[in-house]
Formats: structure tokens, C-alpha cells, sequence
């Protein structure tokens, strides 16, 4: 296997190149050429590995599903990541061209480069070493999406409509960090949210507070005040019943500082560790508030209809979907009569766990520490992956979380870059975690057989 | 005098359709030429007749001084109005373009034609026409400003460098309503205001609520739970200090009905009648919240810094001053320790009673009902003109707030018109007013005169 990497080495690097080439920025409509320009790219790289590809869309931009069927008897992994990008913007803050791949101290520099270009194509050149050298001894399922860096809008829909097509024993994800360059990592738990946009209207139009202040309702007073009860002064969320559910166990509390210029700003719920506000709590937290008048200068406007958009991390034990009526429940509550409120979920996702002791968790494990050295550390993220968490409600399926990315890759920044030895380790691993997966859940299945053979005798 | 007018209508309505073809917004950087061309039109205007007249500036759009002393033995009186006007946007729905001054039905309509070009014009046409049968026994002062639409930002600055150029006995503005058409109105009294904005800065960049979310101080969520201290539920303001100094003395209590569209949004202050909760009561609104993120979709920002727009319209016996400190000092005893908050004072005007008992009051008083046929009607406004309190603070004249305007004469808004009739009323009211005042004034000297002689002779 190393020696196929090798030998196609230069290769490998001036295929990602003409990908990263690509700006498959997904955010605006003017870079939709290039959306469907990176989704045939990958289409015909999986050709040409003689993967079977094909593209779905479930109303936005193109799915990119690809299959590799050895036989009925091997288990199945399936493989997600995303092939869209953020925007460049600011363009003036990069060295280099965004879109101009450009290798230096041993990185290659672009929008993309580790935010998920790099590891979606190490994923597939890990496959096309296994086919040559004839080792596959799993059926492969991938599905590279173009929406991710917009909120994952129509996968949910897609996945909910090819659940058989889709199916699978476990479940990967390279689009994680590594804890330092030579320290792989797993993402050992993500936080869930429910994100809400909630709506005031009062009076059919705008006006004037002079004239009519003290008289009529000002939806946006009356907005503020609700917003301003959702947490008290020592950070607990007041919702009815928001926290029920939540089981307070005994964890991991690993030491965590923030940045030295961020240390004046930290806050949270008291009794609880920074560590433990930013993985295993709940959170609340207001995004924006629109309506009435934000230019220069004063305007006097009672304005007709405003809106906030409030999201909430949710941990395990709460069901996204009971937290958003818990909030609508209390908003109407609190909503004064004179005015029509309104809540709109804009996103919905449960935390996940991930199952450290399965079978495709310990062959990922001893993927990462054979090619790294180092026995990979396991990560609680306070953040949330769409894709995680609907793949586990629809397809059943834990996810392994085990990215080759660096905190200091600058995803999302200027001078997004990724490590060049972590592409080819990358291969490496994810061919190893294959091989083994495979390997061990033949033995499993094969054990559970001879169990299922002998209960059956018995 | 009426012969006068008689003789010369075609050429005053000439003249002002020329006035109103300059389209001075003030609000718009585009038309700051025209600006410039309306007030060397007032210029223009008010030497042909032999008023002295120049331009200030005090660093914003020029201010119009004109200037006619008789003699030094009679009574001054200070007229205000200003030439600039609101952006005539939405212009398609306007039935004649808005500077091509068209008249129907007995109305001029252009934009500005009520606010307030035709009301400063009539005010020079009553001016010409008793200069014209040397009737004028008063001193005249003009200030005619560029900026009223825009907040009169530079005003204030004008009239405290130039108090004894501006120094007067009655100051008459017009630039109200009447009751309806042939019912004439003066402003009783008007609310003051003080209007801050507020700034809470958190962390020096945006952060991710998935990363930082439950560590980090959100300004958003702390600038809500601010502002939803401000009032309870009840509609009391919950500022400490607030309502120290308000009299709550007896006074008219007339019926007031909100229009039926609006009928289901009232609410406010208990205790009070929806009528003294626009006029003598004290109110507090939330115009605008800014930062963070409220375009499409979700985004899960903590922003670095946010603000908002408050205003509180103020009654007699509050001083904008004080208000705002107590404003601010609330504010700090509220704000977390993790964030930083600043308070900017975007406009203050403490609120102005009219003496309605006073010589020029009564004077205008019946120059009203001379003309009209009708007594006029008081009116408390809830609203705040900045000019008649910089007036009242530093030139201690009170107003007399005499308009020729209709509420239906949809000021601000598309098919902006002024009653032609009320345009020569109006000229004819003024002048009968100077006319009036400076007898009345004269016999009060005269008999204050008496009275110190008679007192220095005791």
C-alpha cells in the first residue's frame, strides 16, 4: 500500500490541485457553475477509479453518491463529506490566490485546502490504493454533499428518501482535527441544536413614536423583554423544562483555558467547569435581532414586525424537537396580548455520542495510532455536525469522527491551508481503518453466527 | 392688506411653486446643491423685498438668516421654518412628479409643500405685504434651517453662538397642524425626548457558538436581558429616578381614539386615558437592535459588539440630562463586569409648554380666530420639535406653534399637498399676528413703564 502512495505521490497532489481549483463556494448564487463544476470533478475522478457515481439532488446543489458493491457477505461503510467551500472573502488577507493552490513549508495553501477538499480526496485515493492492490474487503458508500457550508439544507430530505440506498454497518466522517500534528484524535461527543427565529408583529405598519408612544404596542420593547427572560443574570436558561432529561453524570473534566485575550470575556453557568459549559451543558444564545431602524443617527420608529434569532446547544437527554415547543410554549407565554408572535425552527439536531468501544471505533483507533505513532485522544465538541445526527435518526448509524485537519489550519479564514503529510497519512489511515473494520467485523459477524448457531442448538 | 394679497395671488403661488421645484432633501448627499439652491432662493426672495439676509453655517446645511429692524423701541419676534424635505421615495406612487408643483382641487402638491416650504413662504408674504403698506411695528428676525429632516444637527450650535443676533420677545413657528380645514389649532405643550444608544462590546471578534457557546459573554444576550429591564410588563419604566419631578397634576382629559386599524395594538401605562399617555405621560421605546447576524438563514455567531437604539419621550418636570444619567447609571449597575457598555446621547429636548395666557400667545390667538371664524383649538403633542426647546434653553423665548397644515396632507409621504386656501390665510394670519402683538406688546410696555415710574416714584 505505502509503495502504490509513493509512486503516485506527485500525482495524488496535482489531482487535489485541479479540485481545490475549483471556487465551489456554496454561499453565493454567482459560484453555481462551479458548484456543478466540483461535483462532475468528483463524479469523474470515482469514474476513473471505476467507482459507481452518480449525482441527486434533493432541491439544492448536487449529492454526489458513489459505490463500490465487492460482495453481499462484507460489511458496509459508508462515507460522508462536502465538497462546497466558504466564500474567500477577505480576499486582500491571503498571500496567495484563494483558487490558486500553492504548496509552501509543506502545506498547500487554498480555500478548501482542509475544509473538506483535502479529506474528501484522501478518502478517495485511499480507495483507489485499495482497489489496485485488490485489498477492499468492505463495500464503500460515499455521499459528498455541496451544501454543508450553508447548513446541510436539503440532505436530511435526501437521506430520509434513499434510507435503503444508503445503508450501512458504520459510518465515517473526515472533516474533524487532530489534536497536534502528530496526535490523531476522535471526536468522542457533539452538543445538538435547536435554532429558532421568533417573530413579533404589531401594528400593520411603522410609526411614529412621538405620536403614538405610550399608546401603541412596540414589538420590539416587547421582543427585547422575552429575549431578556430566556436566561437569568448567572446564566441559567429559564425555559420551562429545558433542562429535564439532561442526566447530570460524573465525566471527564479536562483542563481547558481559552485565549489569553479572550480571558476577560469568559462567563457561564456557575457549578460547572469551562470544559463542561463547552461540551456536556446546554447553551443559550441570542444571534441577531432585525426590524425597526439600525443606520446612522436617531429615528423614532415603533416598528411593525421584528425578529431574533436564538439558538440553543442541546446535550444528551434532549430532544430537539420538545426544547423548540418548550420555547415556543414559553414565548406565547410571555407574549403580551397585543402582539402575534411567531417561531420558525431554522435548525434541529440532537447531540450525538459517539460508541468508543464498537468494532469500527477501535479499528479508526488502531488506524490512527499504527500510521500516527500516538494513540489518537478523544474530543467532546461543543459544536454540531447536520450530518451526524441525521444519519443517526434516519440510517441508525453511530458516526467515527477522525479528521487530519489542524485547529491552525485557518478553515473558513484567509490562508486556509492543510498539512501535505497529513493528506498522505490520511490515505494511509482511512485504507488501514477499512482493512481492519473489515477484518474485524467479518470475525464479529462470523462469532455472532456461531453464537446465534449454538443458542439455536441449544 | 387684503387688497394687496388680492392683487398679487397669482405671482405669491408663481413663487412658491418655484420654491417647491427645488427638490433641497436634506437627506441625501445627491442633492446637496439643491440644498444650497433653496436657500439662495430664501435669500433671493427675501432681498427683493428689502429684507437684510445672509447665511450661516454651523459645519451642516446653511442656515437663512434674515433680518428687518424697524426701530429699536418695538418688540422683536423670531420666526423659524426650515426649506429642506424628506426623500420623496416611494416616488411611483405619486400622481404628478413630486417637484413638478401641480395644482387640483384647491391643493398645491409637491414634496414640501406642507413641510414646510409653503409655510415659511407665507411667512415672507405676510412680511412683504405689510412692509408694502409700511404697516410692520415689529422687528422681525428669520431662521430658516436645511436640516430640520434630518435631526437639526447643527441648530443648536447656531443659536448658542449667535444668542444676541437671535435675541427676541416672541418666537412663532409654523410648522403644525390645524384641527381640520376651517378649525384653526396652537400647540398647548410638547414631549421632550432623550435618546441614547447603547453599545456592549464582548469579546474583540465574533465568535462561534458551538465553540465558545456557555464560555464566552454573549453582548447580544446581555444587551437583551438590558433592555428588558427597562419596562415591565405593565408599561412602567423601570429606570430608578424616572419619574422623579412629574407633577401629577389635574388636567383635560380628552377623548382619544385610535384609528379601528390600530384599535387591537393599544397598550400602555395603567391609570392613564390613552390621550395622556401621548401627551403628559412619560414613554420608553426600543427602535432598533444592531450586530450580530439577521440576514437569511441561521448563523451561530457570538458577536463581538452590538447596540441599540432607546428613546424615551419626556414630560414637564424631566430634564433630558438627568435622564440620561440615570439612563446610563442603570445601565452600568445591570451590565456584567465581562463586558464593556457605552452610552451616546443621539438627541435631547427637555418638553416646552406653551403660556397660552401671554401677550404673544393671545395675540396669535386672535389673529386665528379673526381669520378662521374660529376660536383655535390647544393641542398637547406627543412628539418633539428640537428647535423650540433650543429656543426655550438658550434664547428663554417661548413658542407660539401657529400651523396652516392638515393632517391629511400626507407630509413624509407620496401626493404631499398644502390647501391653497390655507396658504393665503396663513399670510394673512401672520401679518394680523405681528400686527396684534406688536400694539399688544407696545401698550404692555407702555403701561410696565408706567408701572416703574409710578413704583419709583412711591
Amino acid at each position: 500500500m505505502k509503495e502504490y502512495i509513493e509512486i503516485h505521490r506527485e500525482r495524488f497532489l496535482e489531482e487535489l490541485k485541479d479540485f481545490l481549483r475549483i471556487p465551489s463556494v456554496s454561499a453565493n448564487p454567482a459560484y453555481s457553475d462551479d458548484i456543478y463544476k466540483a461535483s462532475k470533478f468528483l463524479i469523474s475522478a470515482m469514474e476513473e477509479m471505476g467507482i459507481q457515481a452518480e449525482e441527486f439532488s434533493a432541491g439544492g446543489h448536487p449529492i454526489v453518491y458513489g459505490n463500490i458493491h465487492v460482495n453481499d457477505e462484507l460489511p458496509t461503510v459508508l462515507i460522508y463529506g462536502h465538497y462546497d467551500v466558504q466564500p474567500a472573502d477577505p480576499i486582500e488577507l491571503w498571500d496567495t490566490p484563494p483558487f490558486e493552490p500553492t504548496i509552501r513549508d509543506g502545506k498547500i495553501y487554498a480555500r478548501g485546502a482542509c475544509d473538506d477538499k483535502a479529506q474528501v480526496y484522501l478518502v478517495l485515493k485511499a480507495l483507489e490504493t485499495m482497489l489496485a492492490d485488490n485489498s477492499l474487503e468492505c463495500n464503500i458508500k460515499l455521499m459528498f454533499e455541496g451544501e454543508e457550508e450553508v447548513g446541510s439544507c436539503t440532505l436530511e430530505s435526501f437521506i430520509c428518501s434513499h434510507k435503503s440506498m444508503l445503508s450501512a454497518d458504520a459510518f465515517l466522517i473526515c472533516d474533524t482535527f487532530m489534536e497536534s500534528e502528530n496526535q490523531p484524535a476522535m471526536i468522542n461527543s457533539l452538543r445538538g441544536i435547536c435554532y429558532a427565529e421568533i417573530t413579533v408583529s404589531g401594528a400593520p405598519e411603522d410609526l411614529h413614536s412621538g405620536m403614538l408612544g405610550g399608546v401603541i404596542i412596540n414589538p420590539l420593547t416587547v421582543l427585547c423583554s422575552m429575549l431578556g427572560k430566556l436566561k437569568s443574570e448567572d446564566h441559567q436558561i429559564l425555559i420551562p423544562g429545558f433542562y429535564d432529561g439532561i442526566s447530570n453524570v460524573e465525566d471527564d473534566d479536562l483542563d481547558f483555558v481559552v485565549d489569553a485575550d479572550l480571558a476577560s470575556f469568559q462567563a457561564g453557568e456557575s457549578g460547572f467547569s469551562a470544559y463542561k459549559r463547552m461540551t456536556i451543558r446546554p447553551t443559550l444564545d441570542v444571534h441577531g435581532v432585525s426590524g425597526g431602524y439600525s443606520g446612522e443617527g436617531p429615528k423614532t420608529v415603533i416598528p411593525s414586525k421584528v425578529s431574533a434569532k436564538v439558538s440553543m446547544r442541546l446535550v444528551e437527554g434532549q430532544d430537539e424537537k420538545i426544547v423548540f415547543s418548550q420555547l415556543e410554549n414559553y414565548i406565547n407565554l410571555l407574549a403580551p396580548k397585543e402582539v402575534a408572535v411567531q417561531l420558525k425552527k431554522m435548525a434541529g439536531s440532537n447531540a450525538v455520542q459517539t460508541k468508543i468501544d464498537s468494532i469500527a471505533c477501535q479499528s479508526a483507533d488502531y488506524a490512527l495510532e499504527t500510521v500516527f505513532g500516538n494513540k489518537p485522544v478523544y474530543q467532546k465538541i461543543g459544536g454540531t455536525i447536520p450530518v451526524v445526527s441525521m444519519v443517526k435518526q434516519h440510517l441508525n448509524l453511530d458516526p467515527i469522527l477522525m479528521g487530519f485537519g489542524l485547529d491552525s489550519d485557518n478553515i473558513h479564514g484567509p490562508n486556509e491551508h492543510f498539512h501535505i503529510s497529513n493528506f498522505f497519512r490520511g490515505i494511509e489511515t482511512v485504507s488501514l481503518f477499512i482493512k481492519t473494520y473489515g477484518q474485524n467485523k467479518k470475525k464479529d459477524i462470523q462469532a455472532n453466527h456461531l453464537t446465534y448457531n449454538l443458542n439455536t442448538q441449544l
